[in-house]
């Protein structure tokens, strides 16, 4: 298969993959995943992202606690959670911080996939009580807000991506 | 290179492309880079989104006048509007649309990347003067709202990508 090919497969073949084995990811693998991530392109160059990754077992079990299809989380071998510093947003363009984050997040799991790891992006914004819950549990700095929580490991079983082609949905120069 | 890299390498070369040969884009190739952006995760599987492959010379003239940064389109040979279905969103949670539309965007930037081209993704969503000109141009029904306007073409020139690496925005198991 040509590059192109390979790299245009890992983004069809991207999946939502929530269960995992207990084999440990590599320090290696999770820099090369959060490099992913901050390659993420970003509204005037704002960069407003941040990554805090758990390896920790308490910690990971906590997080699935924090949103009511977060379980997954008790079997994750690592988490990455991606926030943005609202210091870092334009007045009238904060929305530009949940568009920046969500390109690292889709990061993140293209790069996992590309590494034969699993991974699903669970949503935190908009929803206040899940920002709050980890607000309170990370102690953040008050212009930090958690946007994406994502669980990782190596899938348990092999697992088809879902079929999603649906050709109503692209238009030829007009509507 | 092994697979791995490959793909890990087409998403730490991601760069914004603003200068394109005349070269046209093969309907194959868009048709490549639409199924990446089908691909993308969605919030509740909802998959709001929308594509408008723009390949006409004068319509691609025409998004230059959209807003103040798109002055590329006099050049791309392509572009690609994102919009999604205000139908097909979840009451309260309207966001996921805009994460799901901001992940797309992403594999179809990673796809033109991966296939040797160039793109830069212009935003239209949160800035109503934008999403109305879209509309207007458009005819768009009243459910359709734009998101990003992606201009396409084959690079002018050879570029690197923005080193952004930055270790201060990584954190490990705490904040």
């Amino acid at each position: 298969m040509n590059k192109t090919d390979i790299i245009l497969d890992n983004i069809y073949n991207r999946k939502s993959v929530r269960q995992y084995t207990d084999k440990k990811i590599t320090k290696e693998d999770l820099d090369k995943i959060i490099k992913a991530g901050i390659s993420a392109p970003s509204g005037l160059n704002l960069q407003p992202w941040h990554f805090i990754v758990i390896q920790d077992k308490q910690t990971l079990i906590d997080m699935a606690s924090i949103h009511e299809y977060a379980g997954m989380f008790k079997d994750a071998t690592a988490g990455i959670i991606v926030l943005y510093d609202t210091k870092k947003t334009y007045p009238g363009l904060e929305e530009l911080a949940i568009q920046d984050l969500s390109a690292a997040t889709e990061n993140i799991l293209l790069a996992t996939e590309a590494l034969g790891l699993g991974a699903v992006w669970t949503a935190i914004h908009p929803v206040e009580k899940r920002i709050n819950k980890l607000i309170k549990y990370f102690n953040l700095p008050e212009n930090i807000i958690p946007f994406s929580l994502i669980a990782l490991g190596y899938p348990l079983k092999k697992q088809e991506p879902l079929d999603k082609m649906d050709t109503t949905k692209i238009h030829w120069d007009k509507w």
